[in-house]
């Protein structure tokens, strides 16, 4: 069991805010950096969240390794296309400035990708995704990432969680919001249950040797995760595939790392992180409200359909968080206490007081 | 044990064009459909290849579900998008057109897509991807199917086995080929156990209560597929959710049917098949030989990467259908004997003897 103290939206914007401009972030970016950190944390995503605030961003900016300035550049331009260098700069405002450009152009030319070199963990990969959502548009957004997960056969992690996120807008119904790893869990899930002392179900990892291990500490140490699918029997090859076209389109096609090669956020070079980023607009194809009901009438097809024994609901991706974040957005964003605990400590280093008054707390389990 | 009977790829071929021409298909667009069939057979996918020569296309040409003439309309265009009505045409046909237009106009445009309303089972989903690899480029390749597999906590099949494929050069190393069901494993596969009486293993589908079942029977009676990763335990809402993403490009953004509603083949009516195509000119963001150069070093990464115990080889997706296709130009293509039987009685039936010299024949598994 963890403590979780709840904080209003808007006091923890002002505070990542103010934690990013005194180390020399500029006012708009730090405001898209925090607006994405917490997203992540609204929507219950809280391995992305402010837990990284000073872990990754904060310890980064300070030793060099982000470009508080985020000297974004064109390498490569055409109407429908887009190569950007990140100038090792913020994840979230180079995949930012990344995704507007990809609206922009899709808005002229129907279908806009670009794909970017040289950056940082960009946090949750459905916020640019999500981007396109206002512009009637659908949006994805893939990043590379740290390697964590082992190909099938293989026993060492050469292939980050590589996430794939598809946003696509509906009429009536909450949008359609896939946001996954590409492997079955992300490695803080495997962290939680080594702290918490408990076996991890058979599958979500290997040990190093590359035998499925039920001990998240064999997975932390010398063995990896295991792609979605899992074992061969059960097809994890798929999720390996996917990690790889990830890896390909963020990666390889933007001239960034790839495969092993991409930067651990311990490692104090920069990480050189791809991402990728498409935007389709819809009318460009067909009426936009007949399009829209379409999504309401397959949307509802799901919702509507009979459940498995013991089952009450059949989710659409994404609506369990549009339903926290709106809870959250209420009730206070929960942070752990040790989390808070940490931000008060990085805070105090810079000279940016955590002085936020909490709206509740409350015991919760993390697993 | 089956018996499998080997053929020349070119007699296979010959005689698959006389079949189409005796139903009503121009000779090229006939030759354009047995490529596409022998390439499923050719690659070790049976369950797309001759198999289905009468019993889908055959069938449903002389029914008049599939229009021999394939009248393909354009129903809007830009220069970086299409939306192509396939007029109930062979769906063969109607994506080598697609996909031809798709790398047609991303020769101009960098990038480009097509989706496609009104067609019918296309075959193997790669296919199409791989056209773009003489060009240079990237190729994708989505297409929805009969409903078969079950969204996360449901029990009905609501979603088609919806594959998607990725196709990418490299230099000196085979490309990669991605071609995956977002189901774990497709019908045929739970068709195969039954059959010989074996259970299935647990994970591949579910019985008509929603319980995962290792009896392929009540998989087939009132029961699904279970989408990539299974349960929720493993994350099969992701397969669940991919299976989505590729309805709503193929079917949602055409205007083509989609989930429950796609076609059955046994369905005396139009499948209104819906398909979605994209090809991404690699030159548009990086010099093609740093590209492949990259993807090279991307693909040796995994395969020279130490293998888990028991393991002697980490394949790159498409790999092992590469070389299965060269053995089998070379030694002929196995069909089963019940295969051969019954296109030999369709044969007959229209006028089209299938008078074929085996090369050899031999005792297989197809477990």
């Amino acid at each position: 069991m963890s403590r979780y103290i709840f904080y209003h939206v808007e006091d923890l914007d002002n505070y990542i805010i103010r934690f990013f401009e005194k180390l020399g972030v500029s006012h708009a970016d730090a405001a898209i950096a925090s607006d994405v950190l917490l997203a992540a944390d609204l929507r219950g995503v809280e391995s992305h969240g402010l837990i990284r605030l000073h872990t990754y961003y904060g310890s980064r900016l300070q030793n060099g390794t982000i470009d508080p300035a985020s000297p974004i550049s064109i390498v490569k331009e055409t109407p429908a296309t887009l190569l950007l260098d990140g100038g090792k700069g913020l994840g979230q405002v180079v995949a930012h400035t990344a995704m507007t450009r990809a609206i922009e152009k899709a808005e002229q030319t129907g279908v806009a990708i670009v794909s970017v070199r040289n950056s940082n963990h960009y946090g949750i990969a459905g916020y640019y995704a999500m981007m396109a959502l206002p512009h009637d548009m659908i949006g994805i957004s893939f990043t590379n990432a740290q390697p964590l997960v082992a190909p099938t056969h293989g026993r060492t992690p050469l292939l980050g969680t590589n996430p794939i996120a598809v946003a696509v807008p509906s009429a009536t119904q909450r949008p359609f919001v896939l946001d996954m790893a590409t492997s079955i869990v992300p490695i803080g899930k495997i962290t939680v249950y080594d702290k918490a002392k408990k076996e991890i179900p058979a599958g979500w990892g290997i040990d190093k040797s590359g035998e499925v291990t039920q001990s998240p500490a064999e997975v932390l140490n010398g063995g990896a995760l295991l792609p979605l699918g899992g074992t061969e029997l059960l097809r994890g090859y798929k999720g390996y595939g996917l990690a790889m076209m990830v890896d390909i389109f963020s990666g390889v096609l933007s001239g960034a790392a790839f495969g092993g090669d991409v930067g651990r956020p311990r490692e104090n070079k920069g990480a050189n992180v791809g991402h990728f980023f498409a935007a389709i607009k819809i009318d460009a194809f067909r009426p936009l409200d007949e399009f829209k009901q379409d999504m309401d009438a397959l949307l509802l097809q799901m919702k509507n359909a009979p459940k498995a024994g013991g089952e009450e609901r059949i989710y659409i991706h994404g609506e369990k968080e549009f339903e926290l974040a709106e809870y959250h957005r209420q009730q206070g964003v929960p942070l752990m206490d040790e989390v808070v605990k940490s931000l008060k400590e990085a805070g105090e280093k810079i000279g940016v007081e955590f002085n936020l008054h909490p709206m509740s707390e409350k015991e919760g389990s993390e697993l």
